[in-house]
């Protein structure tokens, strides 16, 4: 008998009505002779309260980051006995588990934990007993006992490696976006629904901002080889699938423009230009779990080193802390300086590898609407400009145009079209997205 | 070092402010030398919120035992992890511990387990190491790794266990009541603080429904003779202290008179007068956790039992159904009634072993105030009568006055005053208390 692992993000389970509705989706999908797991967030804006809660006790300092998670952990365990008592309501047998309970086992890195095994046994058990079996997503737990929460898409990680444990052969991702899009709808309406994409292209996607999967989960899928249909919980309409690449797919140029519109710029100067450095640098950020991007080092006359990088907007502070301790240990000149006005536009397409020409043409069309590229990186299959936020925007619709990803469009292009440009705006949401989905 | 724990209900902690007073409480203690335990509740209305969603998804039949608890249990764990915050914020060591990280191991009765182990060692290690632990009060966990909820009164069963299984000197539980009464003073306005009370007094107190500390918990003290200090959260001053009987406790002959004033008779005729049906009939019920009180038996002509017993009106549609079964299994005839309008008031004092006279003096006043008694019962240390529940609290006033109770009356006794009845009427809550406290 098949597996399926069902996710729900918070806006699908934001009220009782919402959660019965999910349960009537399993059901359904057990009816069909499955065996099947609900990952559920936590409810609506449950989060919100708790952070709330937890900025009204602390006035002068951060919260401690075991607490953090031992408080925001009991959002998921809310919505798993919820989701448990509307199965048991509606006549199924259903049994719900915490992180703790069922083995998610992390390490010990409060608010950003990662994901190490998960116990399947206990699943299986009662999958074959007959039940539907509901497990909060967000939350690990280490081997000491202490509750851990996975950060950004934690909920979308705990999908896909219960899947994996499980050995299921699809995960569903109900949201409240209906699919991957182009581009954000909310920004270019003409952007269109994408009936599959690649790991790899929606990995580059989602580490630029896309947003509707964090790139930890679909590397997590990419590596166990589980299709994600990311799909709406408001619709039985087929959504996107993430698959593996397939040649057909080197057809399309480019399968997607992304904004990443929170991003800063961080510069040292002044680093002495020795063997292992920037290595030392790069080692010490990545063990504040920040994650680090577009890296560039300049040798001066001086024989002094300049390495400049991006992070996201929301590590900026914990950056600045651990950079200025660096420059501190790496002697008296060392300085750095920060840039927090910055966003990234980036297209994305596994044809680019075939292709030519695609970096001249998102070039061309950034210089005519007059906006100016700070920074350039690029990879095999993705090209992304550093450029001032207020031009973010704009810049998304220039490079979606030039490479006529839209659905309306009637510009010349190199673009197969996938489907008809049809959703309604207010569920094509695809960024600035709850961290927990 | 001593250790003291320190257990705060759910309106001693219903907001953030209330849990940063109880924090500064906890330091203090910390500072005086002690180490210090917190064991503490659900913020103020947080149940009736989690059992309010319960509600709306479960439409048509109760929601199942196992899912409310873990549903329930997370009402703990937000107080505690916002209670370590709040003294980690005054710059206090802190450490929150669920009942599943703590090993509070109990039976696998959901909504009113029992603890069966505590592992003391994990909370000593922390202790040794300089913090303060708060463990979540109310819930346990099975061996099998289910959260349990201990039902009425649970926070102050895990106060008590927690006492016990640390070799603690005190148990200071902190609430919104600044002692025990001679009687609730918002029903009798005279009634009195009692400067100390003994363990089966409380008992009993408890049992009737006085409702400072249920009799779990007292039971638990008595049998590991801990002290427990019930104070209010809102002063300094000190509270009653709950202890073992001494020699000058019989000076008093009554101590307190409660009123219980949610009571339903059940009463079963037509059973087959034979050895062990009595006894099968109670451990049935007992099976279903169903506290029984006030039993009576009778033998009819024809050869049949009549049996009568009193429950909490709580239990009333369980017992019911329990009771139905019963009478189907004993025979055509055996059937059942039940009056929900019922009573009882008590009176309870240690001095009643000594002293004679108190069955008579509770009885003629009763009488003269026209209310009539139903049934009595007795133990060696309290009366108590099952009267019409619209007579409930005049009954109360009537035996309150009767001996003499009260602060403020001149009213002839052989009682000894403790103290002044001093006390505002908004603190001054024994009854109809949250069931979590």
């Amino acid at each position: 008998m098949s597996i399926v692992v069902m996710k729900f993000g918070g806006s699908s389970l934001a009220d009782a009505e919402k959660i019965r509705a999910a349960a009537r989706r399993a059901i359904r999908m057990q009816k069909q002779g499955h065996q099947v797991v609900m990952v559920v967030s936590a409810m609506g804006k449950t989060t919100d309260g708790l952070e709330d809660l937890a900025d009204q006790v602390m006035r002068s300092k951060p919260a401690p980051k075991r607490e953090m998670d031992q408080l925001l952990a009991t959002g998921e365990q809310v919505t798993i006995s919820l989701t448990a008592m509307a199965l048991e309501e509606m006549g199924a047998a259903a049994i719900s588990f915490t992180a703790g309970q069922i083995g998610i086992l992390t390490d010990d890195v409060h608010t950003k934990a990662r994901i190490k095994t998960i116990d399947a046994r206990k699943i299986h058990e009662q999958l074959d007993a007959g039940r539907i079996v509901i497990v909060a997503g967000f939350q690990g737990v280490t081997e000491a006992g202490h509750v851990t929460t996975l950060g950004r898409g934690g909920s979308n990680v705990t999908l896909v490696a219960i899947a994996a444990s499980l050995g299921a052969d699809v995960c569903e991702n109900y949201t409240d976006v209906d699919g991957v899009y182009t581009a954000d709808p909310r920004i270019v309406p003409t952007a269109r629904k994408l009936k599959q994409i690649s790991y790899d292209e929606m990995l580059e996607l989602a580490s630029l901002g896309a947003g509707v999967l964090h790139n930890r989960a679909v590397e997590f899928a990419k590596n166990h080889g589980i299709p994600i249909h990311v799909r709406s919980s408001q619709n039985n309409r087929k959504g996107t699938m993430i698959v593996a690449e397939t040649q057909s797919m080197e057809r399309i140029v480019v399968s997607g423009a992304a904004l990443k519109s929170k991003v800063a710029r961080v510069t040292m100067s002044a680093v002495p230009d020795k063997p292992g450095v920037a290595g030392k640098i790069f080692h010490t950020i990545a063990r504040h779990k920040i994650v680090v991007d577009d890296i560039i080092q300049t040798v001066a006359d001086d024989g002094t080193a300049t390495i400049s990088f991006t992070v996201d907007l929301s590590d900026r502070d914990e950056t600045q802390q651990v950079v200025g301790d660096l420059c501190d240990k790496l002697g008296a000149k060392a300085h750095a300086k920060f840039e927090d006005h910055l966003a990234k536009v980036s297209v994305v397409g596994v044809g680019m590898r075939v292709h030519t020409g695609v970096a001249d043409r998102m070039f061309a069309a950034l210089a005519k609407a007059k906006i100016n590229i700070q920074n350039i990186t690029t990879s095999e299959i993705k090209i992304s400009c550093l450029i001032d936020r207020d031009q973010g925007e704009k810049a998304l619709h220039v490079v979606h145009d030039a490479f006529g990803l839209g659905g309306r469009t009637k510009k010349a292009s190199a673009q197969k079209r996938t489907g008809a440009a049809k959703r309604k705006k207010t569920t094509g949401k695809q960024t600035a997205r709850r961290s927990r989905t």
